[in-house]
């Protein structure tokens, strides 16, 4: 069974991008925005869905793993699409990675026709997975997507490779061998290779003007 | 701002039908399931999605509004139809208007590329609304839905003329006024003239035949 379009929608277009951390999702949605232009295409990060951890780290601080499904408010993200694809005005959620919190502030997404939601996760739950339009997801050797979190995380975030390595081992690679894996059979394309990249990058984008 | 298709998709096509009680709605739906045949379209009734109200039968009988949004659970609703776009089988509920209590056993519907869902309310939550690829609503003129429905719940139902007008009265047309009308604003098409009827389930069979 194949069903290849609607027979009329005035709404907006909505695109999964998955992956483990480092597997390029982030930088593929930056360049598909950039192609379309920012009047047209928005990015919503999963990111900004974790639930409020600031007790939690009063406490017990280091212990929450934030690439558990359970740290993420997917209520809240369904909540936002299905804004989002009534063509509706959405108040984003803003986390704040200092106080480990949710802000008081929402950050409001205008209606705009093509929006990219980034996230390792957002494939796992049904409920968000139907609302996407298509789904792409960067299956990356898990030896590269080391190094680039390694690089980013020294370089960015000015922490030592020991304590990314030991992060990556005790709660990214079981996190991601127990969630993030297993939802790339969801994806519609999956980029295997990074030779692949500009390619699938290209195709993307001219789908998408061609949809707009 | 227009989005017309999908650059890929593999999913079922789930078409909304919403009116007033005696629109119409579930002649179209039905209609529209014959032409395409079974095996192809399935339809997913709102009414099996009423929360189990037998406790609050057994103390005031009656006191319920089966015509308020409040009534139905809209949750499962979508956590039905998210399985359906994702094309899974899914469970649905069956109420039993006898004992007014959801059934212990479900309804398994298979993976089919056309779903019709039916119901009054079902344009009014935000999440439900979201998973429609289209939405149709038969805005069908209040004398005539009820004469519809007096006709059907006399025959059908054996009840008295006195005794459903005065539902239609108290409970119906209220409801209908406040949550149903209000929601016609998001259909895409919308069948104000009886007169269109032929036409409409023409167009539609024939572009649902084009999808699939």
């Amino acid at each position: 069974m194949r069903v290849t379009g609607s027979i009329k929608r005035n709404r907006p277009y909505i695109l999964g991008v998955a992956g483990g951390s480092g597997s390029g999702k982030t930088y593929f949605a930056s360049a598909v925005q950039r192609a379309l232009g920012e009047s047209v295409c928005a990015i919503v990060y999963q990111d900004s869905f974790y639930i409020d951890q600031s007790a939690k780290f009063d406490f017990d601080g280091g212990a929450v793993n934030f690439d558990h499904p359970d740290s993420l408010d997917f209520a809240l993200l369904v909540k936002c699409l299905s804004k989002i694809k009534n063509a509706e005005e959405a108040e984003l959620p803003i986390y704040d990675f200092h106080s480990h919190s949710r802000s008081a502030k929402t950050l409001r997404l205008p209606v705009k026709p093509v929006i990219l939601v980034d996230g390792t996760l957002i494939f796992h739950p049904p409920e968000v997975r139907a609302l996407f339009d298509d789904l792409i997801f960067f299956d990356t050797p898990e030896a590269l997507r080391f190094q680039r979190r390694l690089e980013r995380d020294v370089k960015e975030r000015g922490r030592t490779a020991e304590g990314v390595r030991k992060q990556f081992e005790s709660q990214v690679k079981p996190m991601h061998d127990k969630f993030v894996e297993p939802s790339k059979r969801f994806a519609n394309t999956t980029v295997v290779d990074v030779g692949q990249f500009d390619d699938v990058l290209a195709r993307y984008t001219k789908a998408l003007r061609d949809l707009i």
